[in-house]
Protein backbone atom coordinates (compact mmCIF):
# COMPACT_ATOMS: atom_id res chain seq x y z
CA UNK A 1 0.00 0.00 0.00
CA UNK A 2 2.83 2.60 0.73
CA UNK A 3 5.27 1.24 -1.49
CA UNK A 4 4.65 3.67 -4.33
CA UNK A 5 5.78 6.40 -1.87
CA UNK A 6 9.22 7.71 -3.61
CA UNK A 7 11.91 9.56 -0.76
CA UNK A 8 14.01 11.47 -2.20
CA UNK A 9 16.74 13.86 -0.63
CA UNK A 10 16.19 17.48 -1.26
CA UNK A 11 18.28 19.70 -2.99
CA UNK A 12 18.66 22.89 -4.76
CA UNK A 13 15.78 21.61 -7.32
CA UNK A 14 13.01 20.34 -4.66
CA UNK A 15 13.69 22.70 -2.10
CA UNK A 16 10.22 24.52 -2.40
CA UNK A 17 8.07 21.82 -2.71
CA UNK A 18 10.05 20.51 0.79
CA UNK A 19 9.58 24.95 2.14
CA UNK A 20 5.76 24.52 1.72
CA UNK A 21 5.55 21.60 3.68
CA UNK A 22 7.24 23.34 6.52
CA UNK A 23 5.00 26.03 6.92
CA UNK A 24 1.79 23.43 6.69
CA UNK A 25 3.60 21.63 9.98
CA UNK A 26 3.98 24.74 11.87
CA UNK A 27 0.33 25.89 10.51
CA UNK A 28 -0.61 21.99 12.31
CA UNK A 29 1.18 22.63 15.23
CA UNK A 30 0.23 26.12 16.04
CA UNK A 31 3.74 27.22 15.51
CA UNK A 32 4.99 30.36 13.91
CA UNK A 33 6.38 29.17 10.10
CA UNK A 34 9.86 30.51 8.87
CA UNK A 35 9.88 33.37 6.61
CA UNK A 36 11.52 34.47 3.40
CA UNK A 37 15.01 34.76 5.46
CA UNK A 38 14.49 31.61 6.91
CA UNK A 39 13.82 29.87 3.89
CA UNK A 40 17.10 31.43 2.08
CA UNK A 41 18.94 30.26 5.02
CA UNK A 42 17.68 26.68 5.00
CA UNK A 43 17.83 26.29 1.56
CA UNK A 44 21.86 26.57 1.81
CA UNK A 45 22.09 24.90 5.43
CA UNK A 46 20.64 21.88 3.31
CA UNK A 47 22.56 22.29 0.68
CA UNK A 48 26.10 23.43 1.38
CA UNK A 49 29.24 21.20 1.99
CA UNK A 50 28.55 19.60 5.79
CA UNK A 51 25.13 20.39 5.58
CA UNK A 52 23.63 21.54 9.11
CA UNK A 53 20.33 19.19 8.66
CA UNK A 54 19.11 16.39 5.60
CA UNK A 55 15.77 16.74 4.70
CA UNK A 56 13.49 14.30 2.44
CA UNK A 57 10.66 14.45 0.82
CA UNK A 58 8.12 11.86 0.17
CA UNK A 59 6.36 11.83 -3.25
CA UNK A 60 3.10 9.72 -4.46
CA UNK A 61 2.71 9.95 -8.31
CA UNK A 62 4.96 13.07 -8.84
CA UNK A 63 3.40 15.17 -5.43
CA UNK A 64 5.42 15.68 -2.23
CA UNK A 65 2.90 14.35 0.32
CA UNK A 66 5.07 14.71 3.42
CA UNK A 67 9.31 14.94 4.59
CA UNK A 68 11.78 14.62 7.35
CA UNK A 69 14.26 16.50 8.48
CA UNK A 70 17.36 15.02 10.84
CA UNK A 71 20.93 15.44 11.46
CA UNK A 72 23.02 13.48 13.77
CA UNK A 73 23.73 14.47 17.75
CA UNK A 74 25.67 12.30 20.13
CA UNK A 75 26.34 10.08 23.07
CA UNK A 76 29.61 10.73 25.06
CA UNK A 77 28.49 7.64 27.44
CA UNK A 78 27.86 5.34 24.00
CA UNK A 79 30.40 6.93 22.12
CA UNK A 80 28.14 6.96 18.72
CA UNK A 81 25.76 8.77 17.17
CA UNK A 82 22.53 9.33 17.33
CA UNK A 83 19.53 9.87 14.83
CA UNK A 84 18.02 13.11 16.24
CA UNK A 85 14.66 13.45 14.40
CA UNK A 86 13.53 16.76 14.02
CA UNK A 87 10.37 16.48 11.45
CA UNK A 88 8.16 14.42 10.53
CA UNK A 89 5.01 15.34 8.66
CA UNK A 90 2.64 14.14 5.71
CA UNK A 91 -0.19 16.36 4.48
CA UNK A 92 -3.50 15.39 6.49
CA UNK A 93 -5.34 14.34 2.96
CA UNK A 94 -2.75 11.38 3.22
CA UNK A 95 -2.51 10.30 6.95
CA UNK A 96 -3.60 6.97 8.13
CA UNK A 97 -2.67 5.07 5.00
CA UNK A 98 0.49 3.99 6.28
CA UNK A 99 2.71 6.70 4.60
CA UNK A 100 4.61 7.76 8.15
CA UNK A 101 5.46 4.33 9.19
CA UNK A 102 7.29 4.45 5.33
CA UNK A 103 9.75 7.46 6.68
CA UNK A 104 10.19 6.09 9.66
CA UNK A 105 11.16 2.63 8.18
CA UNK A 106 13.50 4.55 5.86
CA UNK A 107 15.15 6.23 9.24
CA UNK A 108 15.60 3.10 10.88
CA UNK A 109 17.63 1.89 7.57
CA UNK A 110 19.52 5.26 7.93
CA UNK A 111 20.23 4.98 11.62
CA UNK A 112 21.94 1.47 11.32
CA UNK A 113 24.10 2.07 8.07
CA UNK A 114 25.07 5.18 10.23
CA UNK A 115 26.45 2.82 13.29
CA UNK A 116 23.43 4.83 15.18
CA UNK A 117 23.10 4.05 19.76
CA UNK A 118 19.95 5.62 19.53
CA UNK A 119 17.32 7.35 17.90
CA UNK A 120 16.14 10.33 19.77
CA UNK A 121 12.74 12.59 19.42
CA UNK A 122 10.39 14.35 20.82
CA UNK A 123 6.19 14.83 20.69
CA UNK A 124 4.24 17.82 21.61
CA UNK A 125 1.78 16.48 24.96
CA UNK A 126 -1.41 16.79 23.22
CA UNK A 127 -0.47 14.97 19.98
CA UNK A 128 -1.80 11.41 21.54
CA UNK A 129 -1.81 9.78 18.00
CA UNK A 130 1.92 10.18 17.63
CA UNK A 131 2.67 9.40 21.24
CA UNK A 132 0.76 6.11 20.99
CA UNK A 133 2.54 5.16 17.55
CA UNK A 134 6.18 6.26 19.04
CA UNK A 135 5.31 3.88 22.35
CA UNK A 136 4.17 1.25 19.62
CA UNK A 137 7.59 1.26 18.03
CA UNK A 138 9.22 0.62 21.59
CA UNK A 139 10.26 3.89 21.87
CA UNK A 140 10.45 5.02 25.75
CA UNK A 141 10.17 8.55 27.09
CA UNK A 142 12.75 10.61 28.51
CA UNK A 143 10.73 11.12 31.90
CA UNK A 144 13.70 11.94 34.54
CA UNK A 145 14.78 14.78 32.15
CA UNK A 146 13.85 18.41 31.88
CA UNK A 147 14.87 20.45 28.50
CA UNK A 148 16.02 23.90 28.65
CA UNK A 149 16.42 26.25 26.11
CA UNK A 150 18.06 29.70 25.88
CA UNK A 151 16.97 31.73 23.00
CA UNK A 152 19.25 34.25 20.37
CA UNK A 153 18.46 37.52 22.41
CA UNK A 154 19.33 36.03 25.61
CA UNK A 155 22.40 34.62 24.48
CA UNK A 156 23.65 37.90 22.57
CA UNK A 157 23.33 39.18 25.86
CA UNK A 158 24.79 36.92 28.00
CA UNK A 159 28.17 36.88 25.35
CA UNK A 160 28.57 40.30 25.79
CA UNK B 1 38.15 34.29 40.20
CA UNK B 2 37.91 32.03 37.45
CA UNK B 3 40.55 33.78 35.03
CA UNK B 4 42.84 31.40 35.42
CA UNK B 5 40.86 28.83 34.01
CA UNK B 6 42.44 28.11 30.35
CA UNK B 7 39.91 26.04 27.80
CA UNK B 8 41.35 23.69 25.63
CA UNK B 9 39.38 22.00 22.57
CA UNK B 10 40.35 18.43 23.40
CA UNK B 11 42.76 16.85 20.47
CA UNK B 12 44.20 13.45 20.41
CA UNK B 13 47.49 14.40 23.00
CA UNK B 14 44.95 15.98 26.08
CA UNK B 15 41.76 12.78 25.22
CA UNK B 16 42.74 10.81 28.08
CA UNK B 17 42.25 13.53 30.54
CA UNK B 18 39.28 14.67 29.02
CA UNK B 19 37.93 11.43 28.88
CA UNK B 20 38.60 10.46 32.93
CA UNK B 21 36.40 13.20 33.76
CA UNK B 22 33.98 11.42 31.67
CA UNK B 23 34.18 8.58 33.76
CA UNK B 24 33.68 10.71 36.74
CA UNK B 25 30.27 12.88 35.48
CA UNK B 26 29.30 9.17 34.49
CA UNK B 27 29.39 8.12 38.18
CA UNK B 28 27.72 11.71 39.30
CA UNK B 29 24.66 10.98 37.80
CA UNK B 30 24.67 7.16 38.46
CA UNK B 31 24.81 5.76 34.64
CA UNK B 32 27.29 3.45 33.00
CA UNK B 33 30.35 5.20 31.92
CA UNK B 34 31.46 4.51 28.49
CA UNK B 35 34.05 1.51 28.06
CA UNK B 36 37.04 1.16 26.62
CA UNK B 37 35.86 0.28 22.78
CA UNK B 38 33.80 3.13 23.18
CA UNK B 39 36.88 5.45 24.63
CA UNK B 40 38.56 4.17 21.23
CA UNK B 41 35.23 5.35 19.50
CA UNK B 42 35.14 8.79 20.99
CA UNK B 43 38.69 9.92 20.59
CA UNK B 44 38.34 8.96 16.92
CA UNK B 45 34.98 10.81 16.67
CA UNK B 46 36.07 13.85 18.25
CA UNK B 47 39.52 14.34 16.42
CA UNK B 48 38.21 12.82 12.57
CA UNK B 49 36.95 15.04 9.67
CA UNK B 50 33.68 16.12 10.41
CA UNK B 51 33.92 15.61 13.91
CA UNK B 52 30.81 14.42 15.39
CA UNK B 53 31.41 16.46 18.29
CA UNK B 54 33.63 18.89 19.61
CA UNK B 55 34.99 18.77 22.99
CA UNK B 56 36.67 21.56 25.47
CA UNK B 57 38.54 20.83 28.82
CA UNK B 58 39.37 23.28 31.70
CA UNK B 59 42.53 23.23 32.92
CA UNK B 60 43.68 24.95 36.19
CA UNK B 61 47.21 25.50 36.55
CA UNK B 62 47.97 22.37 34.44
CA UNK B 63 45.14 20.30 36.00
CA UNK B 64 42.13 19.70 34.02
CA UNK B 65 39.45 20.25 36.31
CA UNK B 66 36.25 20.12 34.15
CA UNK B 67 34.89 19.45 30.68
CA UNK B 68 32.60 20.23 28.27
CA UNK B 69 30.88 18.16 25.13
CA UNK B 70 28.13 19.89 22.48
CA UNK B 71 27.22 19.44 19.00
CA UNK B 72 25.29 21.82 16.44
CA UNK B 73 21.86 20.78 15.99
CA UNK B 74 18.68 22.39 13.84
CA UNK B 75 15.61 24.27 14.36
CA UNK B 76 13.93 24.13 10.61
CA UNK B 77 11.43 26.82 12.22
CA UNK B 78 14.00 29.15 12.86
CA UNK B 79 16.04 28.27 10.07
CA UNK B 80 19.29 28.53 12.25
CA UNK B 81 21.62 26.24 14.29
CA UNK B 82 21.30 25.56 17.81
CA UNK B 83 24.30 24.63 20.21
CA UNK B 84 23.25 21.80 22.21
CA UNK B 85 25.33 21.31 25.23
CA UNK B 86 25.88 17.88 25.69
CA UNK B 87 27.78 18.10 28.91
CA UNK B 88 29.61 19.94 31.10
CA UNK B 89 31.02 19.20 33.84
CA UNK B 90 33.26 20.48 37.00
CA UNK B 91 35.44 17.69 39.76
CA UNK B 92 33.54 17.91 42.96
CA UNK B 93 36.34 19.99 44.73
CA UNK B 94 36.23 22.68 42.43
CA UNK B 95 32.59 23.42 42.45
CA UNK B 96 30.71 26.64 43.66
CA UNK B 97 33.52 28.71 42.45
CA UNK B 98 32.77 30.00 39.14
CA UNK B 99 34.45 27.69 36.69
CA UNK B 100 31.66 26.57 35.01
CA UNK B 101 29.42 29.96 34.58
CA UNK B 102 33.49 30.39 32.81
CA UNK B 103 32.38 27.55 30.34
CA UNK B 104 29.42 28.75 30.13
CA UNK B 105 30.23 32.59 28.89
CA UNK B 106 32.63 30.09 26.43
CA UNK B 107 29.75 28.14 24.99
CA UNK B 108 27.34 31.92 24.88
CA UNK B 109 30.56 33.55 22.76
CA UNK B 110 30.36 30.03 21.05
CA UNK B 111 26.92 30.21 20.00
CA UNK B 112 27.07 33.69 18.58
CA UNK B 113 29.96 33.52 16.58
CA UNK B 114 28.10 30.52 14.83
CA UNK B 115 24.81 32.18 14.40
CA UNK B 116 22.93 30.17 16.52
CA UNK B 117 18.88 30.62 16.74
CA UNK B 118 19.11 28.84 20.54
CA UNK B 119 21.31 26.80 23.01
CA UNK B 120 19.56 24.15 24.19
CA UNK B 121 20.83 20.97 26.95
CA UNK B 122 18.70 18.66 29.32
CA UNK B 123 19.50 18.09 33.32
CA UNK B 124 17.93 15.12 35.50
CA UNK B 125 14.94 16.61 37.51
CA UNK B 126 16.92 15.76 40.90
CA UNK B 127 19.40 18.08 40.36
CA UNK B 128 18.03 21.01 41.58
CA UNK B 129 21.56 23.57 41.91
CA UNK B 130 21.64 22.69 38.23
CA UNK B 131 17.91 23.45 37.31
CA UNK B 132 17.98 26.70 39.03
CA UNK B 133 21.83 27.66 37.89
CA UNK B 134 20.14 27.73 34.17
CA UNK B 135 17.03 29.39 35.22
CA UNK B 136 19.08 31.85 36.61
CA UNK B 137 20.48 32.38 33.42
CA UNK B 138 17.45 32.81 31.55
CA UNK B 139 16.86 29.79 30.25
CA UNK B 140 13.16 28.40 29.58
CA UNK B 141 11.93 24.58 30.77
CA UNK B 142 10.66 22.68 27.28
CA UNK B 143 7.48 21.78 29.83
CA UNK B 144 5.15 20.96 26.43
CA UNK B 145 7.27 18.67 24.72
CA UNK B 146 8.00 14.64 25.45
CA UNK B 147 11.22 13.31 24.34
CA UNK B 148 11.39 10.21 23.15
CA UNK B 149 14.39 7.30 22.88
CA UNK B 150 14.93 4.02 20.47
CA UNK B 151 17.53 2.09 21.70
CA UNK B 152 19.70 0.49 18.90
CA UNK B 153 18.58 -2.73 19.37
CA UNK B 154 15.36 -1.67 18.59
CA UNK B 155 16.14 -0.15 15.88
CA UNK B 156 18.21 -3.39 14.60
CA UNK B 157 15.09 -5.29 14.29
CA UNK B 158 12.94 -2.21 13.15
CA UNK B 159 15.23 -1.61 10.03
CA UNK B 160 15.36 -5.26 9.09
Amino acid sequence: MTDNLSIERVDKNNFDDFFSLIVKLAEFENLTPPDEKAKIRMKKHATQDNPYYEAYIGKLDGKTIGYTVFFMTYSSFLGKPTLYLEDLFIVEEHRKKGYGKTIFNFLFKEAKKRECGRMEWSALDWNTPAINFYEGLGAKKLKEWIYFRLTEDKIEKLAE
